[in-house]
């Protein structure tokens, strides 16, 4: 579809394909990273699991359809890591964007070594350590989710700290689903800032601490949308408690940031930074 | 560090390097696909929000470092959008792989748009709408693991049923982190298997169940870690929950599929597919 952005000129109707031996994350990934940079919509098209040669036919049918319907060029990001379906593919009528072929061709010279082409080694197996890890720190984390518990915290890798809904349940998840890390997390309390202390269960683990604040009319908006007009929500008392929780970790010298208007993606991996925690798992 | 393969001659250390102006996810990615073509491990180091030409010149100084004490070139995979940094890393004495330059060039051309070489595009912004739904599928998510709550369930996009250990809750977090889809999860335990019916709270929703199965032996690996020795975990009681659990599908005629030996991405994508579920979000 073409942008509603003024600043452009409308474009003709483009169809985005991305096609893969696997998930097709790691082309849609890149491909969203690529396409951002033009500012324009495009009509997308994931086929994932294309891994016989009658499904790269049939992706090449429906490249060749909308280049038919279109009447312009498809683009096709692709992971195809069989020399034999790449080459298949690349009879379709579409923009060939090999994500595969571009990099392991010179990679294959610089290394001496012949690439596998094997599908499927691009994510964690299911019986690997790795993939056991990440299972074992999503169970942590959500086991100490909200201060629900205060067992084994010493095998936490991170405890983050905030008033409620500064964001520590989704960077909690995320860092235990994408980089096997156990991330438990509190939440800060007015009972915390009248005793103007952290919560005391969290005093033996200092250095794992880290503070996530947000600003008071973020928070007001979002605890708006969870209890509207609620005192929870009004904005005097979030100025009050975001700023007794930055009081608090200033004072208790702990790592924190801000998470307005980052991503859950940008906050991990700040934390992981700031932390120096080196991830688990892909 | 050396692969411990014994079919591939003793490599040389490499260092492979992941710099990104923003959380460098995207380089990672495509690096580790690429990457796990050739068996070998590398010494990956990341060096995300490298964002200033400052930061840009110290990431040139680790790379040549590295080529110092390795021996051998450093592979570069990045991301950098704006152009005078893509330029700057140039210099290093890596092997570049500039996955921007690489794919927006000849888009360029394709498309005729001038990109806008603009840090931070790829993932979620923080208020915007996609970013809302995540979140809100992040807690609608939580809040329907396990059977926890009914309330609501008319707004999920997809139940997922399954005894217990079979994968249900990582797979619904990651659908909801992911793609923005509102996943709840129910376990079949045995009072469902004696009554031969599935929990009857899910009767009206059956369009929206899916099934995950698991081979008897994987889940009484998995859920003996858990509880060692336990009836629960014992392979016998695996197999009959697991037949029943199975017969359960077919009877009632919903989708299912077996977890067994698949990746948390690799069980998501293939439910969207089946269940024909859009991604909302990034």
């Amino acid at each position: 579809m073409p942008s509603s952005n003024s600043s452009i000129v409308q474009q003709p109707v483009r169809t985005v394909f991305f096609i893969s031996d696997g998930t097709g994350i790691t082309a849609e990934t890149l491909g969203h990273s690529v396409l951002a940079q033009f500012g324009v919509q495009f009509n997308e098209v994931r086929l994932p699991f294309v891994d016989t040669l009658e499904k790269v036919h049939d992706a090449v049918r429906r490249i060749d359809d909308a280049f038919e319907k279109d009447g312009t060029r498809p683009i096709v990001f692709s992971t195809l890591v069989k020399t034999e379906f790449a080459g298949a593919l690349q009879s379709s009528k579409g923009m060939q964007m090999d994500l595969i072929k571009t990099f392991v061709d010179p990679l294959e010279h610089e290394l001496g070594i012949e690439p596998a082409h094997a599908i499927g080694r691009s994510h964690n197996i299911a019986n690997s350590i790795e993939y056991e890890n990440r299972i074992e720190a999503i169970n942590f984390s959500l086991a100490h989710d909200d201060g629900q518990s205060h067992k084994n915290l010493e095998s936490a890798d991170v405890i983050l700290v905030g008033v409620s809904r500064s964001g520590k349940t989704p960077t909690s998840l995320y860092l235990a689903m994408q980089y096997g890390i156990k991330a438990a997390n509190y939440p800060l309390i007015p009972e915390d800032f009248e005793r103007g202390k952290m919560p005391s269960v969290l005093a033996p683990f200092k250095e794992k601490i880290f503070g996530l604040s947000i600003s008071p009319e973020r928070l007001a908006q979002v605890r708006n949308e969870r209890r509207p007009g609620s005192r929870y929500a009004a904005l005097d008392n979030c100025r009050y408690e975001v700023s007794e929780a930055e009081k608090m970790m200033r004072t208790e010298g702990i790592h924190w940031m801000s998470s307005t208007a980052k991503s859950i993606e940008e906050i991990a991996v700040m934390i992981l930074q700031e932390m120096k925690l080196a991830k688990r798992s892909y």
